[in-house]
């Protein structure tokens, strides 16, 4: 087994070998720019642990692990129109740095390039992956569909959030780590619990992000503290705040969260911070994280695979839910 | 052989049959809509139409072709956002009928989805297919930057806007063939004679409809008239007249096209005809259209199949170039 630093060189080596030198370069250019951000490429880095894991060389799950990295960064392109966002990764974004136009062009290219790296496999192969790549490819699509949805909504109710975070976030985590098992040609009970094993901590890992958003260091997150509280985002911590608090506690924070302009931003993020500690909503998020680990983690224990392997995928669940990959 | 009347009641039953009932119904609700709009379905009956050629039940490539017309749709989607086009086959574009991000959204899935259908082949074909689609997928991305590239630029070269026309156009009428041969398991020299004969074929019909957009009866062509010239659409016509005229048609045309605003749009259209037909810019047209449609109908005789299946595709082109169909 080698360690995530080294599947990240793999990683990097590879995606800076890609030539993405064709032309019109106003196509290309923009697809070289958002990958050569970097990012944390969690993603790429599961597809070769899984190849790792399940018995063969992880660098033949390279082709697999960069179409996971460009779907990725595809969604991250036209998300980032979307949300109207300036910055990823404290960069420009693709939309800002050139125009709607090519980012929603050069978005299109980078979803098609994904697929065309499955072409390296046999046609078996290549079929399983394609057809898991599409089928969460659409997920993702419809995940982020009702992001949108429930911006307008008011009546948004819990199984429903954790149906859009498991669409929009974890399937994607999951199938990351099921192509490596596709192309170690590994038994399906071991595929689909991986898939399983990747979708409950992708949703743990979301969860997780909401809560660190409120709650978490600034300098170990990366982000700034209480942006989702200032964009009125409905995370769990606000909804079940919502359903646990009492008459005036509901009513003072959906007070706060009925608009974007306030006095003073600092008092919001506090304000808001209590109400969820109050109502205990921050006390359920992290239970509800701790459930969703554990299905993940008995998910491993039940896999066909040597102990040491199992190991290897608890360590990083660890890391990655203590932000420290 | 069957009419082109029967494969167009065969796409329109199979897409009918689709169910587009997922959800969000936000992110389905426009595929639906556009499917919905028709059009002429040219690219889909040639899939089926390659198929019975090449001795097959053409609802076997029902799904292939199916595809085809979904990436059809997902790029005329994405494109009139890029236009800021108000109308689609006489209808709201769906960017108009919803807003940006649903018609960046729905275009994705559209995507996606065009894949998925493949995934009723067995593996091998499927390969086959997939790979096609990606690599026509990605020349038409490149096509539409190339022409808005071209937008911006007073320099190019007739190959250069041959080869956009190519990629944004014909590359899909050649693929959408070569598809249908796919499925039937022809050879593959037929296979490759095919995808030939519409990339010229479709090289011509682009040409044409240039043409048709100048010079064309507004009854049958289906469009208004001089549409292109009030948009100063760099044509092969405009570029070609730049070549051939003297300084002073040179310097009127470029003044004409050096703005949209005109105080009398009939005037503005009749002269710049008038200049497309005393540069010979128009006859250089219908030659080269001659041309590109000859090469097409010659690789169509060194196919391996039976004359009569030869004498439909001869009277497809024929009904495709005289606009019939």
């Amino acid at each position: 087994m080698q360690s995530i630093v080294k599947y990240k060189e793999q990683i990097a080596e590879f995606i800076d070998s890609i030539s993405l030198t064709g032309t019109p370069k106003e196509l290309y250019d923009p697809i070289s720019y958002i990958l050569s951000l970097g990012g944390k490429q969690i993603r790429p880095v599961l597809t070769l642990m899984a190849a790792d894991i399940f018995g063969i060389d992880s660098r033949k799950a390279i082709y697999a692990a960069t179409a996971i990295e460009l779907f990725h960064n595809f969604s991250l392109m036209h998300d980032d129109i979307m949300d109207d966002a300036p910055l990823r990764r404290g960069h420009q974004t693709v939309h800002e740095k050139w125009n709607v136009n090519t980012a929603i062009l050069s978005g299109d290219a980078m979803l098609i390039l994904a697929y065309q790296y499955f072409e390296n496999y046999e046609p078996v192969i290549f079929r399983d992956l394609a057809k898991l790549f599409s089928k969460t490819a659409i997920e993702v699509c419809e995940g982020q569909q009702w992001d949108i949805c429930f911006e307008e909504r008011n009546d948004v109710a819990i199984p429903e959030y954790i149906q859009m975070i498991k669409f929009k976030t974890a399937v994607l985590v999951g199938a990351a780590l099921k192509m490596g098992a596709i192309v170690a040609e590994t038994t399906e009970d071991n595929a689909n619990k991986i898939y399983d094993f990747g979708l409950n901590l992708g949703i743990a890992f979301q969860l997780q992000d909401d809560y660190l958003d409120a709650f978490g260091d600034e300098a170990t997150f990366g982000k700034t503290i209480g942006g989702d509280i200032l964009e009125n985002k409905k995370t769990y911590l606000y909804l079940k705040a919502l359903i646990n608090g009492t008459d005036a506690q509901k009513e003072e924070l959906e007070k706060f969260f009925s608009t974007t302009s306030c006095n003073d931003k600092q008092v919001k993020i506090n304000r808001v911070k209590e109400l969820f500690v109050e109502t205990k909503s921050a006390e359920d998020s992290q239970k509800l994280i701790e459930e969703y680990t554990s299905i993940a983690l008995r998910l491993l224990d039940e896999m066909d695979i040597a102990e040491e392997k199992k190991e290897q995928l608890r360590i990083f669940s660890n890391e990655l839910m203590n932000r420290r990959v």
